[in-house]
């Protein structure tokens, strides 16, 4: 067994190899990480579409200088793609690694200590908009795959790399982008890292992320605004009457009020609630990380529970009337509200989305109209824990860390990860290199980053455990 | 009795000749009221201040041209006031003469068909912010001034003027001022024209006007923005316990729900409600006004009723959360409510504030923190109909229009009115030169000009009428 035992030695010391290249250029990859922040790709302001292609030819740019082969900025409806691969591992599997460059809003601007697209290291932690969301995470993975090209010259399995633009605006393009191009994106698995730790030093490994539903009611009432001492006491608000909607989508406890929205939510097991217990997140520490000493919501399940197997109902914004200083004596002509819902499995957005606007229409008084605008919408995702490519990431993880990493669910949306399940069946590995606390979408988001380096050797280890198969 | 008939017949005289001259510089009195709309003199953006500034100081030099004495621009702790005075008529009442040379914020900007401060006349029809509310009225007063002094060189009786630049934001220093300068002020009658007539060739004097408070709720939840994925189920949003709050303040039938609201509503006469229904405005015409074809509100009140002698509550404007386009999912830290009350007779602003508080006090959730300032308070206002001087403001009306005035109720509040019954205990002559339709704190507001002559010479007759005394 000569023969394997040198071919297990070599693999070992590739694995070395990279690990020593990943350490000694920290500061390097910390200072293109800042570059990369730099760019101000929100995807939602149209005003920053040069932003957004200036970042994914800086992002392609990148892969190509690290030697990944193929590499194209993809032309979409909406922001580019960037792609990347190298598939010179004939037999072993295939890794699509998916992540977004875009970014959140970065408003409200007055409450950052610092600009948020001039990056600063304040601590062991970046500060800037996406430093976690999701640019950090993603850039992990690409040093990673340096680290491998630049030791060995190769890769331990085949990579894609696909890099989105849009996924903060809830991916319009992305599932029938896939759909399209199916073959080109076969893959055995997709990983991830677009979620968040238990705590430090606390690995996690996602296996169910909510769905979202993102839609905008507006509520009009007279042509223009009107004079309230004239008109006040016989014309109906509509900035009034979109409260009394909003009120009435839930009661103050956080049941949601829609008729049949519970319908489909699938109850889950005593045992993986009593797992969810044991292993993830106390009431305690989630409070900490929403730096609030209230908890509220649904009675009956825990925070953790309440923000994963439980769907969830945000008003996000509301506009209407007069928005300056001192007092402006209007009744408002119009009127608009941001829901944003969270879906558990079996809710199906589009079915949801249809209750939501029989409620609001059967709700809606005669004096006024609504309508509902759809801005959003993702599927919620859930992997098999037993999936052999969830075991190579726990392995990973592990041997990174020193400690078994955490099966967690987590609240957020990715329809990205929706799309490779939907469209593509392919299984997630969803390992998150995020902080609970790194005020992702909220001023001041940073990453910490040791969770950065740990992150690319954590990507190292996981090319390499999908490529020796299930022990 | 031939001096009798000499002076009645100088009288007469003066009166024509004044009227003749109004008559004869129609176009120039246009063109300066042009000059007076086009300063933004928007008393609520402190951007605007030097623009009040620069407004005043040419409505003072105006007066200083027209013949006016003593004419002075006087600091307050906020915006100044314009002072004139003519005093030489021994033994003669006294007329003050008070209007706001200040105006509403012009927004939405986008809505109007010409920009708000290029003043320009289309049809009969002088559009521009202010050019109703209340620079038109007040100037026709000017005009009335100048067209007297010019043919008699002299007035009818002693007038003061005193025209204020804090109107719009509720007064927030004038019964202060009146109250430290009451010798300054004395007189018999305050004259106002900063209302509006029922219709054209429909005048209109105004006994009564409801109070305002106008009041700030600000509803506060987690330290900083927060991710509604990680978080959406588990936090108290502010933004929707503020829809909540406000949902509660009022049915959706509009009957105000805040406990010991309607205590001390005074009940309006049979007759008087008879006599309104009678000579007011009736519910289509103020649907009309408003451009609408739904009404709503309090059942059992007209809506002349519904607006008048009947308190009201409006929301006027709500910022919370995510305002710019697309999605952004948060769970705010933030939210407020502008909240604007109409009060009538024996309802007081200061008891209902607290009414107002001790109520939203006791909705809000342990979960949330509301507060409250206020930003406006005034008491209703409302004149004896048998009063001389409405009797001296009828038949000028008369005279002018050949039609008798209708004797009606405001909805509108004018804190300066109030101030003058509080302080100075003058009885006022709400004599309006506005028209329903003018669009007043809308877009594209405008004055009609037909009003503004007649009002000049409405002006001219009721000083004369003060003059003559009770017939």
């Amino acid at each position: 067994m000569e023969g394997v035992d040198t071919a297990a030695f070599a693999h070992t010391q590739r694995i070395m190899k990279s690990l020593a290249y990943a350490h000694a250029n920290r500061a390097r990859f910390v200072a293109e990480l800042k570059e990369f922040v730099r760019f101000p790709s929100i995807s939602a302001r149209p005003g920053n579409a040069g932003d957004i292609t200036r970042c994914a030819e800086w992002l392609a740019g990148h892969l190509q200088r690290i030697g990944m082969k193929h590499v194209a900025v993809i032309a979409t409806r909406g922001h580019p793609l960037v792609y990347a691969e190298w598939l010179e591992a004939p037999g072993a599997p295939t890794v699509l690694i998916y992540g977004h460059y875009d970014v959140q809003p970065a408003d409200p601007l007055d409450q950052w200590r610092s600009p948020p697209f001039e990056p600063v290291v304040r601590g062991e932690d970046l500060y800037g908009r996406g430093a976690s969301d999701d640019k950090g995470q993603l850039f992990a993975h690409v040093k990673g795959l340096e680290s491998c090209l630049r030791t060995s010259g190769r890769l331990a399995v085949n990579v894609k790399c696909l890099f989105e633009g849009e996924e903060e605006i809830g991916s319009p393009n992305f599932a029938s982008f896939l759909a399209k191009n199916k073959s080109a994106f076969t893959a055995d698995v997709v990983v991830v890292s677009d979620t968040a730790m238990l705590g430090q030093d606390r690995p996690a490994i996602t296996y169910s992320m909510r769905g979202a539903l993102s839609l905008e009611l507006e509520v009009t009432g007279p042509k223009t605004d009107l004079h309230d001492g004239q008109f006040g006491g016989m014309v109906h608000n509509p900035l009034k009457g979109l409260c009394d909607i909003v009120a009435g989508l839930q009661t103050s406890g956080g049941q949601i009020a829609i008729p049949g929205f519970y319908k489909r939510v699938r109850e889950v097991s005593e045992a993986e609630r009593r797992y969810m217990a044991d292993s993830g997140p106390t009431d305690r520490q989630l409070l900490g990380n929403a730096q609030t000493s209230r908890a509220w919501g649904e009675p009956g399940y825990s925070l953790y529970e309440r923000t994963t197997i439980r769907p969830s109902l945000t008003i996000s914004g509301i506009t209407g009337g007069y928005q300056g200083p001192g007092p402006k004596t209007i009744i408002p002509a119009r009127a608009v509200a941001k829901l944003n819902l969270r879906l558990v499995p079996d809710q199906d957005p589009m079915e949801i989305e249809g209750l939501v606007r029989r409620h609001i229409a059967r709700v809606t008084p005669s004096t006024l109209r609504a309508s509902i605008r759809s801005q959003l919408a993702a599927g919620p995702v859930l992997v098999d824990r037993a999936n052999p490519f969830v075991k190579a990431a726990v392995t990973a993880c592990y041997k990174v860390s020193g400690t078994p990493p955490t099966l967690v669910r987590s609240g957020g949306t990715n329809p990205a990860v929706t799309a490779f399940q939907e469209v593509l069946g392919l299984p997630a590995a969803l390992i998150g290199f995020g902080l609970p606390d790194d005020r992702i979408h909220g001023p001041n988001e940073k990453f910490h980053l040791p969770n950065f380096h740990k992150g690319i050797a954590t990507s190292i280890r996981f090319l390499h455990e999908v490529a020796a198969g299930p022990n």
